[in-house]
């Protein structure tokens, strides 16, 4: 299925995606949320998420600006979203930064299924790091190499690496970079695209992890493709099909949107002001305009 | 008193508004309150809400992101409000969504005597049902049916709900949606205009809220109208008597900001650069950008 | 040296700043010190604080929002930074508006030692009482008067304050306003320039504040000039001695953003789009930019 197609059944259903997320970016989540079509919950009550999640499509967990109760929102809210069979996405903002992130990470990896995990190279090293040291008490370590930068040159050995984590972890993979890969454990859909400034942008990672959550919430509810069979609870049989797709597709518009807000950027453009441009060219995106701009190969 | 007189005294008076209010849009509401000639003033630590609100022309609770921290600013706050003669606007954000905001809810309606409410349909009617369980006890039931969407086929019946609420409640009461609605429980202002696309825009609810308190800050200090007589602790009889039209102003100066930059956009916007301007609009707003903008009728 | 050389170091050696700030602006903090060159690590977790600082370049402390959790975040933050010699800058949000805040002030200044404070004179003056009343107990008062605004004719008045309370904190003092401040207690930097417009726009301090951060992280590694002797231990030598320099060029990149924002918006601008603008210019901002803006004078 097309990137531009899940726009479309997003916009139809629009589907609500809840989002616990840190202070500095949620506004943009929210507001990109929006932009595709769905419709953002903001909510990081613990004594709520039960309820929250439960009327959702589909469950965003962002790591920044940790606390204990926001984690304890996640966790209440990933269960009751693995208990309802609604998709749970993973940004494991800054993980490797100190103990404290990372033992939210190990607990939330242990309590939830999650159907995605977005991260850039280095996070999702330490998330694989994490898994190793727990496994490897029962079976040994794992010797794939993780590479610091995805490039035409580490490639085939990032692409490796993706897919060994994707295994490890259970979730569809997507690592974000100047090159984007996004692996369901068997196939790695690698994707070139978007803009070195958006890392200047503050929350453009936090935007694509709340966007793909929004892609999944519509893959959900489509028919799992022939010969599937079954899944995680993290979203069910269809989310577990076609879950590395619809990843892909929020990671191929999020890069349209990039290439066209900058190439329509004012003399007197910034990072601010681009960072406004990329949300709305999501809220603008037509198949015209990605026209061209889905590049992609499977290995 | 005309919509654009209210802008005159704010921008004369520069009125502190004190919001207690979610993380996710704290940033444009702040920003809102600016544009229209007010300070903002955001604080929720409880311990020092006594001192803030008391300096505060106005106060604005909104209920996103909820927590029990909050709750206690919020009720430590808006105590403070009523002790000092000082406006409170209430904005029930979600409040259907889960029982821990339900309770939270019931627990603000009962401590703090509120001089308006906003919210769209289905939160006020929440907020309706809460405020008849708790009548029900003593005096029965009431049966003002709410509706679903205010259109002009619901409208007649709308406002009887609307006001029957603004009664229930003893507060202006501000239902906004494609057609919005104000009553004080006698009458009720029913106000055509803005632009759809303003949903798609995260936060231009809570920005209406902060803007109506900063509207109810300035007729606080207004004389009362002849023939008044006293009003309640939530801003004393000036609110008591100009409440419903001080918020139906900052419903119209809000629509009208919404219309006019929804006009000046440009080819390349969206949602986000939509929500930049509308808080530039109301920055810029004179008598002239009002003109024909204005359309509401009293019934 | 110069301001712009500044820019430069920063953009060649990208410093993280590590920010412990309020909800309303961190999303425009973040911005900012993107736009400068620099890399925000957002973060407010007191059990993380330790290996957070420790990795940074600079810890930038805002006051706005204030409440028991973030106070211990800076507690042990401000301690981080001392140990590793990475200069601190506070940013006393209303730090007059309660009880609270106040005390929260003297327990920081009593932990840490600051690099830097910038506030308004209003705020400042507050940290000079707080700080009066401790020593008074030892030594007497201080009668240096505090000036209500800066301007040519209370000119003189108030560089003679700021050098005083400068040398009272033990920190490079920025009083910012319609004339800015900078004073390490011996000599004083007179800034002209800017808009008045800034303080329309939410945030515009607290981003200052930001920026000077990021200014200080590269000062720290710059030599000391010749005949400098020690330092405190916040930031070493190069910050004890380059520190009323670097900050004094951060207010005057800060001026000339609003500048060149001011100059270049669009006929329907706003105090939203203008709060864009001036993230926009600092990204932008090259030698050409500056000619002519940074006019300042020591006295």
């Amino acid at each position: 299925m097309e990137a531009y197609e899940y726009l479309e059944k997003i916009r139809a259903a629009a589907p609500r995606v809840h989002c616990i997320t840190n202070y500095v970016t949620a506004h943009d989540v929210a507001n990109m949320i929006l932009a595709c079509g769905a419709n953002p919950v903001m909510a990081d009550e613990p004594q709520e998420m039960g309820e929250i999640t439960a009327h959702a499509g589909a469950l965003a967990l962002n790591m920044g600006t940790p606390g204990e109760r926001r984690e304890q929102a996640m966790l209440a809210a990933g269960k009751a979203a693995n208990g309802n069979g609604i998709p749970v996405v993973l940004d494991p903002v800054g993980v490797g930064a100190s103990a404290f992130r990372r033992k939210m990470a190990e607990e939330l990896l242990g309590a939830v299924t999650f159907t995605a995990i977005r991260g850039n190279m280095s996070e999702i090293r330490t998330l694989s790091e994490l898994a190793e040291k727990k496994a490897a008490g029962a079976a040994g370590g794992v010797d794939v190499r993780p590479v610091d930068v995805v490039t035409e040159e580490t490639l085939a050995e990032a692409v490796t690496f993706v897919k060994a984590v994707s295994k490890r972890l259970g979730a569809v993979v997507a690592v974000t970079g100047a090159i984007d890969l996004v692996s369901d454990g068997q196939q790695c859909v690698v994707i070139r695209g978007g803009r070195e400034e958006m890392s200047r942008v503050t929350g453009t990672g936090c935007q694509l992890s709340g966007l793909a959550a929004a892609f999944l919430a519509v893959a959900r509810n489509m028919e799992a493709p022939a010969g599937s069979t079954g899944g995680n609870t993290a979203g069910g049989a269809a989310c577990a099909a076609r879950g590395m797709e619809a990843v892909a597709a929020a990671v191929c518009v999020m890069n349209a949107a990039g290439e066209i807000a900058w190439e329509q950027r004012g003399l007197c453009g910034g990072n601010a002001s681009y960072g406004t441009g990329i949300i709305d060219a999501v809220y603008r995106m037509d198949q015209k305009m990605l026209e061209g701009r889905i590049r992609y190969e499977v290995r």
